[in-house]
């Protein structure tokens, strides 16, 4: 019988070397590896259960495929080399969502939606926090080639069912939409940089600043735009946004709808999930389209899992797709996860013979998914015990037995 | 029931968009991208069972990490960048056997042996062959810390099963040791730069140069390092080694003593294995210590998995520590494998509906394994068909069922 042992995360992942490593750049050793191994798996079967597709974009390629003028933001974050072969400039992914873009509007030019998933490193030249890593498992599903809210719903839906597999505790959600304040600022007539200033100061929700920048602006939608900075917190927000912005322009209103249905139809799936509005936090602003969302957790000031509507963003390689989609980094959520793994553990010691019976024999218990480890020259028993194994094979009567060990 | 589709590759891995892509540099989509998936577990799955522990290295490291004064033969194959938290140089992994040495002599630091294993994406500035991919998955295992023939018939023995578990067929393997030439080199007291000049000479099998080369060492050298052109073939090369070599230096005597060993104890365990012998080739003669071995198939120049013995890897990193191992390019496996992948099909299509009874049968279904997707606004029954689902949620007398699609 194969025995388990339970392995629990302290909150931190392992990391070892950082004198030999570079900063934020990991390596992963046993049990931590196998923990990871399991959750990428269970998340890719969940991914596939929805209908997603498991796609695999490259880890390296030419610069202008990642940078495409939605996501030139990635510009400061991307290792850069040249290649040899074609003298152009390439690129590191540091975020894989703009390729599985480019997949989907180049490479597969489906005239339906599809849905995709992938599950692969990133790399950062800059850690997005303090204490982020630089080398994390970015995972992560989008919907493309549909615009209704079902489809925001769904992608939520999965990126929310994805932490309870993996079973991160006390998750969070901030919900917002972009078409709020881009319909407020298209309205007031704000120019690029007052419409990028005061988007920072909303961000800060610096409401002096707000005030001062917003002083040019028609009364009323200025009122509407100071009023964003306070648009934070749980479901009776929505109504009071629904007074304060009561003649907004109309894009604007269906955005506030758009929200709120969004909501309803999460937590009737999720009547548990504490769902937090803010109308004016909006990351990703300037390629995000319609709904955007975070999930948070106590004690981690970064969003552990996020994604929103970015519709267009296959433009650039000749088809403006609808999208939606989620991502989250693996490393992060392993070292979050409540639940202890159940990793194989125990063994079975086989003796360092060729007798050909044993190597039959031994094929057969590893080909039931038991874990053999072969004794090498001059190892004893006690190797045995340091190998994690609880089992020996033995010679008994002119066959190999299985016996418990007996140190 | 779920329904199973059969995919058998042709025997090239589909790359796409290469106009798009570095040369070189593939991004796989489905179903190639789920047989990777697929194949990727069933070997980590053998490795474990085996006693392998899984670790997974940085993807980019400081470049002397990866540069070790064994491997700087790498140097030209690894793409460099300046890592502006430290200014100093890092490259992005062309090989991940000298991080999982570094992380057995450095890291782990034990005293008894340590199985290693991993599975990861590389990068080569340059392909190794004109077909080759510049982005391969490596994967491998090292056994460290024992200077038996045990360990290498076990990683030699490993590799033979991960080929027969991804079933590549007519798989072929070559035996040597760079003990052999070495050993006889030295013996013959070459220069550096002769060494180097006859172990090109000898690779090419270009007797001529071989001769000129050895006009001034003492005869009897000389007869034995001429030899090693023509020895070379099935199992009789053994003994006619025995013969021209009979009165090497003892280290030869013992190399070959270890190639005949290692053969009778492969030949116990994989009988119907085509053995081919090769005394003078040696790839990876400069820091490879003992046996070497690869695998061939037909029709395919290069090694399709490969290995040796390379004691003192670790000596970089403190430990000079014994070391077998061998890896092979996951990519290149898939392309070769006989067998159908198995992969999943058919699916269940459900309504753009909001009942919370469909969401709660939906997630049980998906929790079974069932792959359900979602109808989209405005989709009608067609796009199940393309979304490949054979059966429906249908409300009957009040209960969601699933029944077959009915077009």
């Amino acid at each position: 019988m194969v025995g388990r042992r339970d392995y629990r995360g302290n909150g931190v992942m392992v990391t070892v070397d950082r004198w030999l490593l570079p900063d934020g750049i990991e390596e992963v050793l046993s049990p931590e590896a196998e923990c990871i191994e399991v959750a990428r798996r269970q998340v890719l079967d969940l991914f596939q259960s929805w209908g997603y597709e498991f796609v695999m974009p490259p880890h390296i390629e030419y610069l202008e495929s990642l940078l495409t003028s939605a996501r030139y933001d990635l510009d400061l974050c991307i290792f850069k080399v040249i290649d040899p072969q074609s003298g152009r400039q390439m690129g590191f992914r540091a975020d894989i969502a703009p390729q599985v873009a480019r997949i989907d509007a180049h490479t597969l030019c489906r005239k339906g939606p599809s849905r995709l998933c992938y599950a692969g490193s990133v790399l950062h030249v800059q850690p997005r926090s303090l204490s982020s890593s630089r080398s994390p498992i970015q995972l992560g599903a989008e919907l493309y080639g549909d615009t209704s809210l079902s489809s925001d719903v769904e992608v939520i839906s999965l990126m929310l069912s994805m932490l309870q597999l993996v079973d991160v505790p006390d998750v969070h959600m901030d919900l917002g939409h972009v078409g709020i304040y881009r319909g407020l600022a298209h309205a007031a007539g704000l120019s690029n940089k007052v419409e990028q200033q005061l988007f920072i100061a909303l961000q800060c929700k610096a409401i002096d600043k707000v005030i001062t920048l917003t002083e040019d602006v028609p009364v009323d939608l200025a009122d509407m735009l100071r009023a964003l900075v306070n648009l934070c917190g749980g479901y009776e927000v929505l109504a009071v946004a629904r007074k304060c912005l009561a003649n907004a322009p109309a894009p604007v209103l269906t955005a506030l709808d758009d929200i709120l249905v969004i909501a309803e139809r999460l937590l009737a799936r999720f009547p548990e999930l504490p769902l937090h509005f803010d109308l004016c936090e909006l990351s990703g602003y300037h390629y995000q389209t319609g709904v955007v969302f975070a999930v948070f957790v106590p004690g981690i000031g970064q969003a552990i899992a996020q994604g929103g509507r970015y519709d267009y963003i296959g433009a650039d390689f000749g088809r403006a797709r609808p999208a939606t989609g989620f991502s989250a980094d693996l490393k992060t959520l392993i070292t979050l996860r409540r639940a202890e793994f159940e990793l194989l553990s125990g063994g079975i010691w086989m003796p360092d013979s060729t007798d050909a019976a044993l190597w039959q024999q031994v094929c057969r218990l590893r080909g039931n998914g038991q874990r053999v480890i072969q004794a090498l020259p001059g190892q004893s028993l006690s190797a045995a015990l340091e190998a994690n194994c609880d089992r020996q094979l033995i010679l008994q009567n002119g066959f190999w037995q299985v016996s418990l060990l007996a140190y």
